[in-house]
């Protein structure tokens, strides 16, 4: 593998100095693009663009050649792992993701699979390989997977829900059955990840979209359990140098505490926590990420260059913060105005570090 | 007006003793009801049976008649009053509310108008009056509106939305025209929770469904301030007795302190906030309402009795306490687990009231 060029990214989740602070974009590759739109719609489902290794390398590439950002971020879907495990996975325009099948009893939870990483998810691997050849080093790249709490919520609604009645009616209900779901998930998720470390990923992220649906207490017992043992069970370094990794939970600002305790290198915020105030609640046990509001994005770009200082000053001085967004790029964000952002991270952060 | 025979919920509010936890059900008149449903078949548009005080008095009452409620609710909506000023209100099945013209410029926010709560929304005066004669000092009636930064979502957005394009582009490229906007809502609604009071509302309730998609800091700014001002604007006592008003900030647990600042009698609080914590956060300064996860309610009876029982031992022993979902409830609950949650409040609560 070439020498890696760029280790902002690392380095400040390492808490080591950095000239900048790093930037990334969650969902930096996607449909604010139109070279994005062109590969998709080359490609055909958004599905056939995860499972063609070459497109898949091609739309990671496409936000890199327009900006200067600090990682790539594997092309996939949180959903492949449970599509893997049996279930069928399709999208339906306007709607999201759906399941053919659903996982709400006993019967239904023996069905599941447990997919070995690099046969049916081999696509994902090839794609990683793909990518971190094309990369030949310019930056690190990012695997990651979804948590089992938020991966649940799918595989038991069979799709998006707004309240999550019959996974919570089962959390309620029949909590042992849940954590028999979780379990399976947790352990089909450890073997995808190592396997994409294997393969090529310098640091993984976890994303537990729907963490923020729980109250305190079932968030630790429903997903930040599940979170950490796959933090614990995952290689701490590959090819010499320390894969780390970082949570988010979007709305989790209530818990960080907890979430810092959990074992893995980062945090990443959405923007309904303050980070001056995450610093001081975590210390230094864990780099922070985020955490300007992607809909910041819709204003001037002289505005977003205010929002951008106002993010880097509530960080302040030092190392231990990657710039991005406190959740995934939205699709009709000009691409103009992310070069302001990017601009405006290149220009203002270097003040933060001596 | 007859004297009010239950003042459990307003004795609650002002920390007085009382025997039991008092209850009521956000959207406790709604669609999970078969007798709502029929009303609603017989009214026309939901709009229309916000419009007959008759039929809106009807299903204020049916809940009262299934459960032994400690609180009635006006039946109405948070948009009559961007509706009154001029916007259109229309539903669309399925889609939810929408409004014919949108606040995004200067020359929108002229030719909004300031309602005269007894003329363009005197049917909810009239629906207020109809009410209380119809209670006759059964339960205190609620009133109720929405939060300014609330109602600004759906005027600028034109509708829900998932990432308030506009209003953030807004906020964040022309925060003055935003704030002029807020303030004209604010004193629309400040009118229209006055003259609920005139009309017989024994308490009042703002609903800020939004205010956690913002910033902690923009919450202070857009949301929380103009929050402020209605409260401090409504008299306190109406015939000879004290009006409390709650603030609801859904997502808001990150910042209860200083919404505990902002003059309120209470906090409405959803089910990721721990009302043990919550209860330390803000001492004596506010009663707290709340908090079961209303998904909490797809459980059987028995799991739903164990989760009032954590919820009132997490506020534990004393006033100030009135029992509520976290958010409203949902259409496809089954009554019966309605009465399943009520029983347990009343069964298990008085263990906490000396």
């Amino acid at each position: 593998m070439s020498e890696l060029k760029n280790d902002r990214f690392l380095r400040a989740l390492a808490h080591q100095p950095v000239d900048r602070t790093p930037l990334w974009i969650m969902r930096q590759a996607g449909r604010y693009l139109p070279e994005y739109r062109a590969t998709r719609a080359k490609a055909g489902s958004f599905m056939d663009l995860c499972r063609n290794a070459e497109l898949a390398c091609e739309v990671t590439m496409q936000p890199l050649a327009r900006y200067d950002l600090d990682a790539a971020i594997l092309f996939s879907d949180i959903l492949t792992v449970p599509d893997a495990m049996g279930l069928g996975l399709y999208f339906v325009t306007g709607e999201g993701p759906k399941f053919e099948r659903t996982v709400r009893s006993e019967a239904d939870l023996k069905q599941l699979a447990t997919p070995d990483p690099e046969d049916e998810l081999g696509y994902v691997m090839n794609a990683v390989r793909t990518i971190r050849q094309e990369l030949d080093g310019r930056v690190p790249l990012i695997g990651f997977a979804g948590s089992p709490w938020t991966i649940a919520t799918y595989m038991v609604e069979g799709g998006s829900s707004r309240d999550f009645a019959n996974i919570k009616g089962m959390m309620y209900g029949n909590p042992e059955l849940l954590h028999r779901l979780l379990d399976k998930i947790t352990q089909s998720t450890i073997a995808y990840l190592k396997a994409q470390i294997a393969a090529g990923a310098q640091a993984v992220m976890v994303f537990d979209t729907w963490g923020g649906a729980l109250s305190p207490e079932n968030y630790q017992i429903f997903s930040l359990q599940y979170m950490k043992k796959i933090v614990a069970a995952l290689p701490k370094e590959a090819d010499g140098r320390a894969v780390p990794s970082i949570l988010f939970t979007k709305n989790g600002g209530q818990w960080l505490e907890s979430m810092a305790e959990a074992g893995s290198t980062g945090l990443g915020l959405d923007w309904t926590t303050n980070l001056a105030d995450a610093k001081r609640r975590v210390g230094d046990k864990v780099a922070l990420q985020g955490n300007l509001d992607p809909s910041a994005l819709y204003a001037p770009p002289a505005a977003i260059r205010t929002e951008v200082q106002k993010v880097l000053e509530s960080f302040g001085t030092g190392s231990g913060h990657v710039f991005n967004l406190g959740h995934g790029i939205h699709q009709h964000i000009d691409p103009e105005h992310v070069s302001a952002l990017v601009e405006a991270v290149h220009e203002l952060s270097p003040a933060y570090h001596s």
